[in-house]
């Protein structure tokens, strides 16, 4: 069997507390299962403008492109804002050069969760935000800014909004079949773009319904109705807004992983939020945001739902016995947390060893 | 005493619905007050386009031009979305040709209020959003698209920026001296200019704080600790989405008003909301938000707090004693809700002139 090689971005502050977590989960869940692979730490963001004044050193940048999957922990902080190049500087560089065009946003509040979510929810919520993370405002030119005046240019070509399309519409056909655009057509020429291209894509998907929203209505939405959606597709700002907002309803940002794919090369997984300078060293740093990019990893570049499923299960149980980091209200350790996730995880294991003798 | 002149756009569905309510309670709360008005009604919207084929005809402009200030209910709907120019044209039309540059989304949740809101709210909410409203994506060229690609610009000038920096520092003044400037610094140059040009407008204001927050982080605290804002001041694009987001952690939209304002001539005053097609002719439309337009015209436009005060402790009342329509589960009339707030008024002022015998 081929070894999966896995590049590991553990990154700054919080970052290398919390990737030990989930590599020690990744280790856990995979004993006994003929899942074999092989980590390559390597040098991103703050410490890799230490060690090599560049966010995104070439030899980083290489073991990416050679690995199967790219695990990043968070990166940034105080230290590097004047940098010349600072660590966000080297995230939009890594999604360029890897092509990740679409990063996907899960927003599932579990039953578990529910206590901790900070809107009032009705129904089981479960959504998830395909966000275009290699064009759009973020990206084109011209870009200027002098004594008088600064400009922004936001740019899509209709390869750039098909290709995102098509991974909107194919995880439909895997969850709910919906996939609803958000945009500013009634402003935007861009979005009116969008709206054009997206329903053509939309024809080769008669299975999955499709319907649009502004972007506006959609940030009132998330909060009011955030049961009534399947797939968000939209373009990157909008996305960087939406995804946030979207996190912020499950409770704790220290618990949303992420995924970022291109049409071909490795994915890239990460926690959605960032190095926590504040915390940094104190043992508090919630792991589960990165466990669950553990899982998506497993599931999605590796094919091992059974694995993923036994991580996210073992998370539930550990939350419904109140092991949880202050973010949750809880006054456990990084460590606590990461143990009885294990522990939850190698019970299971025996059950099923036990299960099948 | 001079005679105050309101223009007065009832717009579209259920735009004269709640404009009848609105202009009652103005009625009702400027009675023996000395406060004397004259209301010029006009056509705007939709139905300024089946009667003149132009959403903002020339005599309605002139008509808001030549008074002190101008009310609007809502407009737009299905019927004119294919129209060459369409309702929302014309909104953008008199933001631009009354040079409307500051729209002021007051974010108020009450103790009447907090059963209503979606999220699990610990303090009172107070807060409110100074959002740019005249350039930005909204306006700027080039825009453009044609069978490959479309592109949008965002472009401001120092003197765009500064202005509507000014009503944000001038509104902090009268309020908790707080600004928070919202913006993507790490990503573009418009608002790595924002910063600049705003730091210089705090230093004339040393009374008043002054920090920033990225518009994806303000898009999850707007949910997770609302109560730590004052006045927060954003570009177009980002007040729409932000401004929307707040209203909806009220519990219902059919509550919100706003404000936008210039330099000089008539401020504009209406609902956050739409048209609502879906439940025109119903007599259920909310009307508070329009009453709180017409509180909001009393307090900035003509000086008179008092009035402003009366009417929003009226629809307090209102709603504590359940009188509420469907949007915030009650079960009243538009009319219902109406009356009960004009009799509160008047209660309060019979009350006021016998304690004052
Ligand atoms: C750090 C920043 C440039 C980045 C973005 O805006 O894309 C972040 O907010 C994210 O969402 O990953
Ligand atoms: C109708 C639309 C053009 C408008 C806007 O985006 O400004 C609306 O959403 C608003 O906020 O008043």
């Amino acid at each position: 069997k081929q070894i999966a090689k896995i590049a590991v971005l553990s990154g700054d502050y919080i970052g290398p507390e919390i990737m030990k977590a989930g590599l020690e989960v990744l280790a856990a869940v995979s004993q006994n299962t003929g899942f074999n692979y092989q980590i390559n730490p390597v040098a991103f963001g703050g410490e890799a403008i230490d060690k090599y004044s560049d966010p995104l050193p070439d030899d980083t940048l290489k073991t990416c492109q050679q690995s199967d999957a790219v695990l990043l922990a968070a990166i940034g902080g105080p230290n590097w804002d004047q940098a010349p190049k600072r660590p966000e500087d080297g995230l939009l560089e890594i999604r360029q050069k890897l092509s990740l065009f679409s990063n996907i946003r899960p927003t599932h509040i579990s039953t578990a969760m529910q206590p901790y979510s900070p809107i009032k929810i009705g129904q089981p919520v479960d959504f998830v935000i395909i966000r275009e993370l290699t064009s759009g405002i973020y990206f084109e030119k011209p870009r200027m800014k002098n004594a008088n005046e600064a400009v922004d240019t936001m740019r899509y070509n209709k390869k750039e909004i098909q290709r995102v399309a098509k991974v909107a519409f194919d995880m439909a056909q895997r969850r709910k079949k919906h996939v609803t655009l958000v945009d500013k057509a009634n402003v935007l020429a861009t979005s009116k773009f969008w709206r054009e291209v997206v329903s053509k894509v939309a024809q080769d998907y008669p299975d999955v319904t499709y319907d649009t929203s502004y972007v506006d209505a959609m940030a009132m939405k998330i909060i009011s109705e955030p049961e009534k959606f399947d797939v968000i597709l939209t373009e990157n700002l909008f996305g960087d807004i939406l995804s946030d907002e979207a996190a912020q309803i499950t409770g704790s940002l220290g618990t949303i992983p992420s995924m970022s794919t291109g049409q071909t090369g490795p994915a890239l997984y990460e926690p959605i939020h960032g190095s926590a300078p504040d915390i940094a060293g104190k043992n508090i740093a919630d792991p589960i945001s990165m466990i669950k990019s553990v899982a998506m990893i497993l599931e999605h570049s590796f094919d091992h739902y059974d694995l993923a499923e036994k991580i996210n299960s073992a998370i539930d149980q550990t939350i419904q016995a109140k092991i949880m980091t202050p973010d949750l209200g809880g006054e456990s350790t990084t460590a606590e947390v990461t143990e009885k996730i294990i522990n939850s995880i190698q019970e299971s294991s025996e059950e099923y060893v036990t299960n099948n003798v």
